[in-house]
């Protein structure tokens, strides 16, 4: 916990109150704050700052001298479709895409996502992970999540408008590495190629990242749904030829558009 | 578990034979693999290829027709230095870095490592978590993990050495973003000017990628060991601007190591 992020209904001119037992016990044992101490805090879909703590009881924190004047950092123009994972790391997925900053957020079927997935009581903690993934990586804005428990009906009657930009599948056997799709997109998008041939690695790569991402859970797509993502022009790229847990490969994906 | 790897001594010829708990109840309940079915296996430290299951029994499973002809994929030429992290993460940790292919992997002592964490029995099963990232990422080679658990002697006796190759420190208050690195590196090194001219993004990027890493666990490193870090020419550098965890951050790092 990086910074503490509070609702907009628990501020009040320039005070503030803290409620919830993880962000107290944070401040009490991890922080190990006292009254006239400042925390960092923010306001979820606001902007971060600062406050005083100005009163400890074992249920509330009272904060006075609030001043929230920092933008939240940027979203990255991203949309990751993730096949729904199992539960038991559900919460660090979403953690780790909130953290990175990930704008839009797809849990979809997949043919290797067990049925019983859907049924998990964590896709109602979704919220409670999100806050964990700003407060990690002080931001305020919280992802647009949202499921599509049919694969098929989402790639062809709801994926075309959305890949209007570029689109990539995540598969260990493709054909194509990531940086190969770099280049294939740079040559095919001539007004940039000034860009790419003044600058040095990272700016260029930058100007052509696909803004739509979609990652498999354990064992991946299957064939037939690379075959059906290809149809709505979703290209499959590998990044490393190693085949990598979900939590791995997301982040390892992901981290490609941070410099 | 996209292999199963064994140690020489359960090969016998062209036969050889699988006896722990893990990788047996794995080809039973996940493989659902019966006899005559064909295995992809791996000698530790040596080949990759196939065998054909002969006889399975609850506690040993007999192969036939061995044929181990793949070598394994190369290893990063990179050097991760971790600090000591939670003893509950230490295992995805240690997975996920054999899993990316790092070579060496020194676990060292820092301000922020508890030193409850140096008696933590998970020490004594990294054997375990390597043996998991490499049927993981189906690779064969173990990286050599070492402990230092003093940081200062470390750094200043053993790492001069070790750094006639590029270092940098993992920091996200560091003033030089991992590109402006990779760009200064070009700078200074003549001799490759000219690939970065004619190649794009990806390629010149390796060209110029520290061997060495260092990447604090929570709470990063301090000032004072960064500047210890700098005075033996380890550059700090930051990957993006938001905080992650020590396990988003480790893939997000070695994620630009990939194509």
């Amino acid at each position: 916990m990086n910074c503490i992020l509070l609702p907009a209904a628990n501020f009040s001119g320039d005070s503030a109150q803290i409620n919830t037992v993880a962000q107290i016990a944070h401040i009490d044992k991890v922080l190990a704050a006292k009254v006239g101490d400042s925390l960092k805090i923010g306001q979820l879909g606001g902007n971060l700052g600062t406050a005083i703590i100005e009163h400890i009881t074992p249920e509330n924190i009272q904060l006075r001298d609030v001043q929230l004047t920092m933008a939240p950092p940027p979203k990255l123009d991203l949309t990751v479709v993730l096949a729904l994972p199992r539960p038991k790391v559900l919460r660090r997925l979403i953690m780790d895409m909130t953290a990175l900053g990930v704008r839009d957020i797809i849990l979809i079927n997949s043919y290797r996502t067990q049925k019983s997935y859907w049924q998990s009581p964590m896709l109602g903690r979704l919220d409670e992970f999100v806050l964990e993934g700003l407060q990690q990586s002080v931001d305020t804005v919280a992802p647009r999540i949202s499921l599509q428990k049919r694969f098929k009906p989402f790639v062809e009657d709801e994926l075309a408008p959305l890949i209007s930009n570029r689109a990539i599948v995540a598969h260990p056997y493709a054909a194509l590495s990531f940086s190969q799709y770099l280049q294939q997109q740079a040559l095919v998008t001539p007004e940039k190629n000034e860009i790419l041939s003044v600058d040095s690695s990272s700016s260029n790569k930058t100007a052509f990242l696909p803004s739509i991402v979609f990652i498999g859970a354990e064992g991946g797509w299957i064939d037939y749904e690379v075959e059906l993502l290809a149809t709505q022009g979703c290209q499959a790229v590998y990044i490393g030829q190693r085949i990598l847990r979900t939590e791995a490969a997301v982040n390892v994906i992901l981290g490609q558009w941070l410099l």
